[in-house]
């Protein structure tokens, strides 16, 4: 029987009872939970596609520019056995020369599809493959030229296009993330396009709260010409926020997201971060008051939430550009971004002590240390009504991940303490099998719950609904 | 099939083969094992309820001050969505009025029912609803009334007096746990009353021991008084433990009880320890100067333990009443007390090196942080003849929780140096749903172990008893 | 049906299936996938048997010598139980007498054969009781004298010499782990003497470079007198390193072998490395000085490294001989090293930003802190081509171990950045069952991806040879 279905899933690149649970009879309740709700729409409430694509609906350039030269996850795992990131085209800062030649790229990355066996990445790619681009055998050194050929006709087309794909995914809304100093061009020429697919910003200011961050008193300079605030001292730098914040919302935006080395928050008197912010601006600032600034600045950006009504995400805990000869060479975002040990206890309290009974508040943790699931987040968020658990993120955006996420998080937080999924990608095409591998690990956690007696189908379908769709949009005020 | 087995389930409230492994072949094996140890005795020797209910033996009042007003369980969820603890009849410190109509208390508590989805607490609740109360219907607004009034009816009866209920739930000998400074008289009056329930008590010093505890230098005077020793220097202090400890015993207790922040243990020398008691009876010890001593303590403990058999157990690692506002208006064990990372290698080593390798000592190591279990716990209860692991404990007493203890310790530590189950609970109708959660997950991890080849059915038939009930009794020496 | 196959498990001491998952359909893939690497010759790229065996070949002295005298996995669970280690044979410093009965000491094992119910060393010894002697009856107090017999019976027979059970196990090739002090006389004898068996070398330098390490200003004197270089300085020092490399390198050495406290590596500047060194050879280096040392001299090994090709191990995070009385009595290595927190994300980075992203280098990283597979150790070795992960060690080379292994570590690094299975081990018996075990659990965990439509079975069994084989010969150059 085995070999039968094993022969069942050679036909095709994607098995239709994939990442469902391989006990029978848990399988058939996973099953018929997942015929429930995995047609129901895309919202994504937090990602980083670039919103130029829907504003100019311009063609896809080619296969490796789509899914291997901007997708971290591609290339890391490719240099970490040995191609270089030159011969896969990523461009460099200073511009020397890389790879251009999209099929040779191609080639190289088809050749260590291997590498990907049993990753997130391979499910996603495949899904792309076999659902986009009709592909039924597996990308390898012998097939590269004929999925080369298959997708770059198809990308041609004009129901290959961003919009025409943001339709084909059924996204229901999806938000981008900018910088205090995004002038949102692309989003308001999407709103004056006619178009009615609805793409929204998020505030994420890391840029102009993180005294470390590269350009940043340039960044604070522009940040009071852009917001029209005097951010020479620490109450006008707040009224700038006030002001960008206004403006994103006026942009479709319903939450800020706070990328942080740590979920460190402080809680200073006013004159302390002044004199913080001062020396911020100054530029000789310590590593440890630039420390306690971001962290009272998170402190200060849930009393704003508090209200404008903005729901706050917080992401701490990765060593961004490990590798300072490759963060040299290519900058930011190169796959060396690696997770920590992370504390919220401790951490979150000062913040906490400010704000966190409020239930008009809504603060979204995320993390990059499952220690915390079961210790720290899902006891913190299971009692303080202003937190909610962000879903697995990163490098735990996987099937294990997640599953692990459920079963670290809901004895103790339930299922209403989380949020729904986040795709949290760059990589588009990737965002209808990012959701899928969602749905239905959830559907295979609950269906485990169901049959070992911990719930009953009725509830299952009811918290399948929720986690899919309706605890999204009410988390993330959509 | 899975069908059919789902419309079985929805018939009432509890399966019959809840928590066992979703294969059949494994369940029927978990079954068999769970058939011969099911109706065991329970051994309660560590847990919280009142001793004056056996004492007095009266009535509980009503289903809300059963099931919600007291159970942190249960209001903390609520408040975590919301819901105000004053909405929910929880007493204030300072006497503001709070809701007191029960089954309005009741009522809110219904209507939030679904929050509690996969969540142990579910499981209790219906365990109770079922069995006690005989109610098939799932508690929500719609069925709040009929529950209120069918709990409420039959706790007027005789037979749902606390005394009827311990002979009910076939309690062979419980365990409550009190400060030094407490006189036992429920113990003594239950003693007196020739009831032949067993209830002992567990000596568990806090109060006298941690120079931050609220009123500790009131505490000390009155240590003094109640043991008639010369609390004045730390002989004297160390006597009226002895004292104590004696008095305690004499009431049944088998244990002592010890709830640190941390695991930290020190071997001061006499002088040094001597030094810092004074300082904590002055009010003038500092944090650093507070933790050692608390260490100190433990140390002592353990060698007073050496000398009368009183078996030691350690809680450590909650950072209790983390929000400074609900500890101001409700006081102490409202739900806020996290988790905190815990060492344990480098923590115990002090203790360790007094009296580790007395095969006559027995100190039973808890966590809140299951990073531990593989990396530290097992390894040191596996070697250090002292040390055994008490169960998954607090935000661990779930299933969940409970199989990552097997499968974290097992390969380890085996079964030999774990002591059974702990219920660990003041909810008095929790405690047999609580027990039974803990035989099937057993019974579930042995039946996989069975089935995988990794141990023969009749050991695992052993095994199972012994977890039961063997191993409870020789670890607490009942 | 589990009565049935109940039955069928206990005529034996070793179930076929044993390790498989219970579900029928995946148990049928595992099975399949396991048929085809199952008879893969044994490549032990690490462990830590006694080249002396193969030299002499003389035969094992008996049952107690051989399973229970030096195995700390053994001793450490029966001490932790209460039996003295002078009971079981355990050799003390000074010399004091223990118990020479090995039948005495034997029964003292066979009595306490249940406390290791569901651990690995369960499931190593009956495979040795099984495969090797023949038996299918449970070691216990009633047949321990059976199991003597039989054992001393056949240890006593030719075939069961070192070199034939070397043959009999199927091993390709053994490195044992030997000091830069050792003169390598066993390894040379056995290349002198016409048996074909190939027994390998790894170079561990602890002895000379951790500062801490007993006796480390002789060790360094007779490091000087074995090398023929000047090591009253740093540069003769490091150059001291580089000919014993080379001498170890002509009796097969492809790996050296790196035991510290943690995963600090440094990067200092000559003229600081040359104060540190003058230091511990004076003796007067403190603590956090040694520790720099011992960081600095990682990064220096794996300078040397990349020119000479040896591949290197980092073991970190052992706390050893935790109890002082035990290492007072008895010495090191008698089960009382404890695994702790360890961190590799800054750890690591002064010796990555030195070599990181050479692919030239293989530098394969242990942990004894599982926390750190999927939060650091993945990420890390998924990105950074010099680094690779070594399988679950010590207290994780175990069934449950080897399963979280892969699960933390298989959707960020995938397969290929994982070097496939050490035994890591001194008792010699037990390298059969431990490879056995591996392949199962990753037949396992393959079958399970296979089913749940995460791999195709044509790839499962690609990847299950892999990791059987060829990415161990690939990643130690054998």
């Amino acid at each position: 029987m085995a070999q039968q279905r094993a022969r069942g899933r050679e036909e095709t690149l994607l098995d239709v009872d994939r990442l469902f649970p391989a006990d029978p009879g848990t399988r058939s309740v996973a099953r018929e939970l997942y015929a429930h709700i995995r047609d129901l729409p895309i919202v994504s409430p937090h990602g980083h596609t670039d919103p130029r694509w829907y504003a100019e609906n311009e063609a896809f350039p080619d296969p490796a520019q789509l899914f291997v030269v901007p997708d971290h996850y591609v290339f890391r795992m490719l240099f970490g056995q040995g191609v270089k990131l030159e011969e896969l085209g990523v461009p460099t800062r200073d511009g020397t020369a890389v790879e251009t030649d999209s099929r040779k790229i191609w080639r190289r990355f088809a050749e260590n599809y291997h590498l990907f066996r049993g990753t997130p990445t391979r499910l996603w790619l495949d899904h792309s493959f076999s659902t986009l681009f009709d592909i039924d055998v597996v990308l390898s050194a012998k097939t590269a030229d004929f999925y080369y050929d298959r997708i770059a006709e198809r990308l041609a087309q004009l129901d290959y296009r961003p919009r025409a794909l943001f339709e084909r995914f059924n996204i229901e809304v999806i938000a981008t993330t900018e910088s205090p100093l995004d002038d949102l061009r692309w989003h308001q020429k999407i709103g004056e396009s006619g178009w009615t697919g609805r793409v929204i910003t998020a505030y994420r200011p890391d840029a102009v709260v993180d005294p470390a961050f590269q350009g940043f008193r340039e960044n604070i300079e522009i940040f009071g010409e852009i917001s029209g605030e005097n951010v020479g001292n620490f109450a006008g730098y707040l009224d700038a926020h006030r002001a960008r914040r206004r403006f994103f919302k006026s942009l479709g935006a319903t939450s800020t997201d706070h990328g942080h080395a740590t979920a460190r928050t402080e809680n200073l008197d006013r004159g302390e971060a002044e004199r913080l912010y001062q020396k911020a601006l100054r530029g000789d600032i310590s590593a440890e008051e630039a420390d306690a600034f971001r962290g009272h600045m998170l402190t200060e950006m849930a009393r704003m939430s508090l209200d404008d009504g903005l729901v706050m995400q917080i992401h701490p805990g990765s060593w961004r550009n490990h590798s300072q000869a490759i963060f040299n060479r290519f900058g930011r975002d190169k796959g060396f971004d690696i997770p920590t040990r992370t504390d919220y206890v401790k951490a979150l309290k000062p913040m906490l002590d400010v704000v966190g009974t409020e239930p008009g508040l809504s603060v979204i943790l995320f993390t990059l240390d499952e220690t915390a699931y079961s210790r720290e987040l899902a006891p913190l968020a299971g009692v303080y009504p202003c937190l909610k658990l962000g879903p697995a993120w990163w490098f735990f955006d996987s099937a294990e991940g997640m599953r692990r996420f459920r079963e670290l998080t809901t004895e103790t937080a339930g299922f209403y303490n989380t949020v729904g999924f986040n795709d949290d990608t760059r990589a588009f095409c990737s965002i209808p099998a990012r959701h899928d591998v969602a749905r239905r690990v959830d559907c295979a956690f609950l269906a485990e719950l169901v049959v070992t007696g911990r719930l009953r189908e009725d509830e299952a379908h009811e918290v399948a609904h929720d986690l899919t769709y309706r605890l999204v949009k009410e988390a993330y005020r959509l």
